[in-house]
């Protein structure tokens, strides 16, 4: 298996340096004695979780009950990209899920699509620009959007009777100022990885593998600190410097996960089942603007500290909100036009976010920062998570002043298969 | 120190995880027994050369003979920005510098540049998005372009004698596509860290700080593979899938470097001994082009092997190019178009390049990835080594079908400074 290979190179190489050594034993003139019992536990998706520090050469399985990239740790980047199909072949349709599944579940393991040398009289059939890399936890998640089933008016792959009535285009939310050029999309391909070169190579290479099929139609990488250099593992700030993403579903619950992540037998379509929706927005940032506000106006607008990240009020960051607590002037503590409280409604709405920040150089009609949020939510089903949630927020959230819904888009996004198994089969068999 | 303070935390954390402790151990049932002598000599520079794989908690002095990111083990990400001064006032400008000085030294210990909870009804000093975050080994090296000493024929700060002969714009090459929104500029920030979120971090509040005396021109972001995912720490590889930086100046021989990177006393104006030219290209690369030919036409483009790196019918990437060598046909192994060969030339020209890749989504008006490279190079004169090496490729390098230069500054990167002075001090005193 090339996964113990990748690994134990990773080991036999400057993984094991004096320095890791060290660092490893702690700091000082310390003795440790170290027996470790086999590749296998090391390596376990068990131990990634509970060790969510730690990730040289990891590989996140692409076969399984779900797709990865939903409820995986959050990787440092992701590479998005938003595809339309250009064929009007049902069976190239699905030739191209089908190569597109063998392509992905060698790309998370950290191999090449194809061999790396082949005829030179050929272009190479992987890219090369990953070799040597690791698989750096890798996932390639496949969405479906609302247009592949109808656009135009025309059922254009036979599946319009197949149609989530989820899976429809998101309503024009209050102050949405959304660009065309980053709005929907008939598919879309989520790749996340610890390294950004490990994304971008894969993505490439399926877009490469998708010629004559499906044509890019927008796309954005996005970052998060790395957890390399956050020392404490706390949640990720976003670019306002507030954490995001306190409150999200506990990944390690299987009933909370089934409650509002995995589309459930009975919600919809089968095809469906163990899948579940992504929303993306891509909202810019006016950080100038921001950057000019004082830190009690700041804190009002999310309804938390910036330093703890605790409800207003309240002490600790994982506390919930305590929306009737009342300040000495007698106001709520965390106000009423906060994105904390507009957020969490009466509580009973949950999406899994998964957010990356963006910088994407000046913005060349203003002169500012070119910066955001790439939002990325997972949920059992829109009409019930994400659309009330932003219905509240585009009405009276105070981060309205400063932020802009600029890209938009909606996809059901498949099942996991099995080894032999393709992305798409519960939707096209 | 906070350094230590900060390597404490990091090592008293997470980092000494269990799945440290076997991997460091390696695999299957190995007992080691460890000892360390002390945290010095753990987070010392010279160990920092030594194990370039091992990032964690580092920090790269701010204050010294040069700035630092020239000669710096490359890190993981770059935030690149030019900006234009808006002020005309000398001493504004001066105190700016003053004030980038100060922050600068602070952000590259992974400090805030002002506390972060400070009176509520001031915007923060820090705008908080690296809080508590390791400082990454950000490197903040500071540049001034030929239209900060003459604009529009106006010495506008006094400081027209001082002009370097060797800071001009560049001559317009052959091929150029140069777009004004990626050229030139009076002032740069490289901002590089193997965290993007705190290399922009720290660009976004040194630009804070240069409110009302200096704006943004252009910004761009870019990546390499990250040292935690190339186990066997290989040349990184460009998104044409081949290495790139194989031939660069050993930054351990100060022979070297003082040949070729930096400015030496007697070659011009006395301000800028120890400091170094940067030229900075944005070269975009056409990715969907390149894919679709063949390998023997990718290697004979560079005139190198893909996989291996090697020189053209030579066995090791880091061989001295045959260039007499001829194939069987009897042609030159390395073809006389070849980006290799052009690049080298007689060998006399050398410069230190720091490349990083960039993915900015879309190109709009193609369709394609707009992707390619943020190519900056640090130099002595470069009169005498880009430019003359750009000449060549520019008339007849094989990559020009592939690539195209649409973004271009020159900058003189200013020598270091002792704690207690200010980077620019020998320019503007």
């Amino acid at each position: 298996m090339k996964k113990n290979t990748n690994s134990l190179d990773a080991l036999n190489e400057k993984k094991v340096s004096r320095r890791d050594i060290l660092k490893t034993a702690g700091i000082g003139g310390v003795g440790v004695i170290l027996g470790a019992s086999g590749l296998g536990g090391v390596l376990s998706i068990n131990e990634s979780k509970a060790s969510s520090h730690e990730t040289k050469g990891e590989i996140v399985p692409f076969y399984g009950k779900h797709q990865g990239g939903i409820t995986t740790n959050t990787q440092n980047h992701v590479y998005f990209v938003s595809l339309d199909i250009s064929t009007s072949k049902r069976t190239e349709l699905v030739k191209l899920f089908k190569d597109w599944t063998t392509a992905a579940a060698l790309l998370t393991e950290g191999k090449p699509v194809g061999e790396l040398e082949s005829n030179e009289f050929l272009p190479p059939k992987d890219t090369g620009e990953a070799a040597g890399l690791s698989p750096a936890n890798l996932t390639i998640t496949f969405g479906v959007g609302p247009s592949l089933f109808v656009k135009d008016n025309q059922d254009r792959f036979g599946l319009k009777h197949k149609q989530p009535k989820e899976l429809v285009d998101l309503p024009k939310f209050p102050l949405d100022a959304l660009d065309e050029s980053w709005t929907g999309g008939d598919l879309c391909i989520q790749a996340c990885a610890d390294d950004l070169q490990v994304a971008f190579h894969a993505v490439r290479n399926l877009i490469r593998i998708a010629r004559g099929k499906a044509t890019l139609r927008w796309a954005q990488t996005g970052f998060q600190r790395t957890k390399q250099s956050d020392p404490k593992n706390e949640t990720p700030r976003n670019l306002f410097g507030f954490k995001d993403g306190t409150v999200n579903p506990d990944v390690n619950s299987e009933n909370q996960l089934n409650n509002h992540v995995w589309v459930q037998p009975g919600d919809g379509p089968d095809w469906l089942v163990n899948g579940s929706y992504l929303v993306v927005r891509r909202i810019q940032m006016f950080i100038e603007v921001w950057d000019r506000t004082n830190l009690r106006e700041q804190e009002n607008t999310f309804g938390r500290y910036r330093e703890s990240g605790a409800p207003l009020g309240q002490k600790d960051e994982f506390e919930t909100l305590d929306l009737e607590k009342k300040n000495e002037q007698g106001q709520f503590s965390i106000p009423v036009d906060s994105h904390a409280r507009l957020s969490h409604g009466d509580g009973s709405e949950k999406i899994l976010r998964r957010a990356y920040s963006y910088s994407d150089g000046m913005d060349v009609k203003t002169g500012s920062f070119d910066a955001g949020l790439l939002f990325l939510c997972f949920q059992r089903a829109p009409s019930k998570q994400f659309i009330p949630i932003q219905n509240r927020l585009a009405k009276m959230d105070k981060l309205n002043e400063y932020i802009s819904h600029r890209g938009s888009a909606i996809f059901a996004c498949l099942p996991g298969t099995k080894q032999g198994g393709f992305i798409g089969e519960t939707l096209f068999n």
